[in-house]
């Protein structure tokens, strides 16, 4: 048995993806239709006085192509909090006109390699990390992905050592995009289909592929890296919405 | 030819998620929609009585994500009455409204180690096991799984004496989580797609990715585990089931 | 080159699976509900008289879970009585509430090891195997199933001598739930997706997951063995049917 | 590097695959049905006069099980000319009420491997041989097919010679059916899915099972096959479309 | 950790392929079928402007097949003009008929083996190869790829210089269809879900197989390739768009 690695756990997370019927969104009178955004905007400003109080953060993009078209990330402090802002949103009239398209449910986390005695929960750049108010930056890319478990390839029956080292070769290359990729780390072993998800912030589109595919000839992700499907978007302010959403 | 393990089997048991079209639900007229809460409440308020006398057991949740809206388990002595239980349930008016979004069919087993001689059936504590009333906890986290067969990587083709040690390690930690986790086994092989159902209940939601993420870096998990869709859920007391369908 | 296995080939076999839509099921006045049944019921008196001729036979059970509502298994001499069978089907008003969720077309197989110089078509009693009449038994188990062909773990490239020795072992399983089990196996290749169909019928449920679980220990299943999805299910005499779609 | 086989390639292929929406077109008036089929009938008098004026083929079968109801199999000199058929088909009144359920682009293909100096396109044979007019047996099989690239089992590194050799052993198989099955093989890199499609056509279905099982322990199949769906059907004369229809 | 390579990155790209809703299409009335169509003109006349300043190109095919009907591909300097296009086309009366049926989010990219020192974005070569104005050739192909991660077959782990040595012979044969098929390469690491979109465009479209058959016996394709759908097309004029859709 491998020893297993500890992990730092923040607040819940929500991906939730969804689709525009246009077509029944067009046969809405326009006086329904504006109705049916200011309640999302008024649901929007709620959620930005979460983030304001520092209970919570979110972000809105439009995804690029036909997988979705539009990306709302959702962090809270309990599960309860993403149950009810699903349920709240799905009551809505605008979602009657946005079809689920795909969802992740996660946890943001932290690997734990701290010194010992010290107690992570109380250093507040972990905390800061942990419960991390998302950056309005340009882009956004979004990936569920799993270590490899495969005959030689199997990342669970590598030593910690073996795992560290890689980890931290995996890491160089990250902190080289520093201040031009954010990377926020979501673990959902248990509450989805893969072990972690992976959202990306950058001003420039570009930085994501350079990251991804540099790090894809890094060990981690070569031997042991299965990706799920990925989606890139447009940051989408609240005062573009109404825009977005104009016929 | 490896030797096959025995299993001591109870209850049949019935995992049903269900998807809300809240379009259509929310066109419903308000009284309507009431009878169709009442004539569901009235649907549980039987599946009550039998969990009373024993004669069975069933959960509620919401599920967090768009996979599902809601999870039904439901235990019964046989699969008639599961047939039974769903038919009745897909007459009513509500679940018009409840679209199926995925099911699961096992049986609860437990691996059976005792000493030769005793007959586990009339042992108590086996049967409260084998008949289980299912705990009203926060959170639920279902899955299914398998374990592998491919190359080196072949459980079934292992010693008994192989696999008896690696699950015994792999109990190991379960126990550990003994309090926090409580674990339902399900048998689904000749019934569903998977060899296994695992049902998780925990009043704090992050011991389910706490267990499984241990559990993924023992042997039996890292080298023979395959694992289906992962559903988490909140717990959906009858009493708030109105308020959840609220419009 | 491997040799090929001899088969007897009988009745083929349509394996047809069915979701209710009883959102418009129940939209149907009474009366028309009635005449629907009433017309499917002549529909399976029809089949009745033909397995009554033994020039046929069929099985209807409701499944358990999502996946279907209800399997007709139907077995005729060629292969333009099953689409006839099918398309009539199709043609009913009740077929307007039936979603088709799941078929297999397929043919009963048998092995051939009889010795040389028979003619195995002149044999009754192989020939009532290949013409079998479905047992009534309360519940049935269906899944389709492939023979690996993986690196070292390819069936097709095995001796005929090992393949014959795995079978053989393979069989002793079967043979000891006889009484318990009745095993119908067909052939797809070259029909459907899979290279088998395994249709399993027993009074007592649980002896499906029973032979099942211990066959998978046994070698042809635990390297060979690639399974499709498994339906579990509950016989629904004719007399049923009405209840069964009573609203 | 390996190197590349030769092929000769005929015809352009299209296999349309429909499934009829029994639903709506009961819904339809008899009056309107009749025009439909009338409209349809034209098409395929049309679809007659290019078979006799040797400038394509077509075949039309009716599919068992639910992967389908009807299939047409199309063959052309040009691609355009395929699109211009499924899209005056399409804008048919029967074409509304037959979903599309599969369909597969190849084009018919020989190995090459005459003696140099011949030009094959000259030959008689081969030319009746790549722009053939389809048989009209009474059953037809289908399925796509890729050879593996895998590990080992890799075709595509392997040398021409033993490619040769392995192919020369498989034709020997299908040469036993001669007479039983007409084998048309159609190429598809670069078009579809899969490499290749293998339609077949026999008076007795039977020998589709017989032929692809038999195939299956030679080599090239065994451990460098992979399949895609196969799809089985009775053959559906141009007389018989309006039984078929018929409400 | 193997070296990654450079790439050169060009304009971002979008194929979006779509399937006709011919049924609803048809319920139409003519004038507003040709306001719909006169609506799209004016869309595409944009995209011709765009293209003509130099600002970016697109491309329309038909597609064979039920795959899609017809494929656009849209190539612009940022990822929110992609977006801006296709939300643009989504709101239009045509959309409604055009149903999503798959999309692919990429940047043009080449391999940059350039000596050091030279700028190759001041290369004007280069620059047009990354801004390329797509050919209006008769014939399109189209499909994603990955290079495979798999056991002893994994791209991602060879040394620099294999890659180099098999990228130079892998060339080398797309060097001989020189003036038959144009090819374009786009990078979708971090975009979408394979790392590559490959388009080919060919006045006959037999090349297509030709090329992707022969490449598929080089190394670089017969042990690292991995392939997703593939889709081919016709080309559709502009004044061909009016009969393609005419009822």
């Amino acid at each position: 048995m491998s020893e297993a690695a500890q992990t730092l756990d923040g607040w819940y997370s929500l991906h939730d993806f969804r689709t525009m019927d246009w077509v029944s969104w067009k046969q809405l009178p326009s006086d329904e239709r504006e109705k049916a955004i200011a309640e999302f905007l008024h649901i929007v400003s709620k959620w930005n006085d979460t983030e304001a109080a520092n209970a919570g953060s979110h972000a809105i993009y439009s995804i690029v192509g036909q997988k979705a078209d539009i990306m709302f990330m959702i962090l809270r402090p309990t599960m309860e909090e993403l149950n009810e802002i699903e349920n709240e949103f799905n009551k809505t009239k605008l979602a009657e006109y946005m079809v689920p398209a795909y969802s992740y449910v996660s946890v943001v986390e932290l690997s734990n390699y701290l010194p010992a005695g010290e107690n992570p929960y109380e250093n507040p750049q972990i905390m800061a990390r942990l419960k991390p108010i998302l950056p309005k930056m340009n882009h956004v890319c979004f990936y569920p992905m799993d270590k490899r478990r495969n005959g030689e390839d199997n990342w669970y029956m590598l030593s910690m050592e073996d795992r560290k080292a890689m980890m931290y070769s995996h890491g160089k290359i990250g902190r080289q995009y520093a201040g031009k990729v954010r990377q926020i780390i979501t673990g959902s072993v248990g509450f989805d289909d893969y072990e972690w998800g992976v959202t990306l912030f950058a001003d420039d589109v570009l930085q994501f592929k350079k990251l991804v595919y540099e790090m894809r000839f890094d060990e981690v992700s070569a031997r042991f890296g299965e990706f799920g499907s990925f989606f890139v978007g447009n940051i989408l302010p609240v005062e573009k919405v109404a825009k977005f959403l104009e016929i």
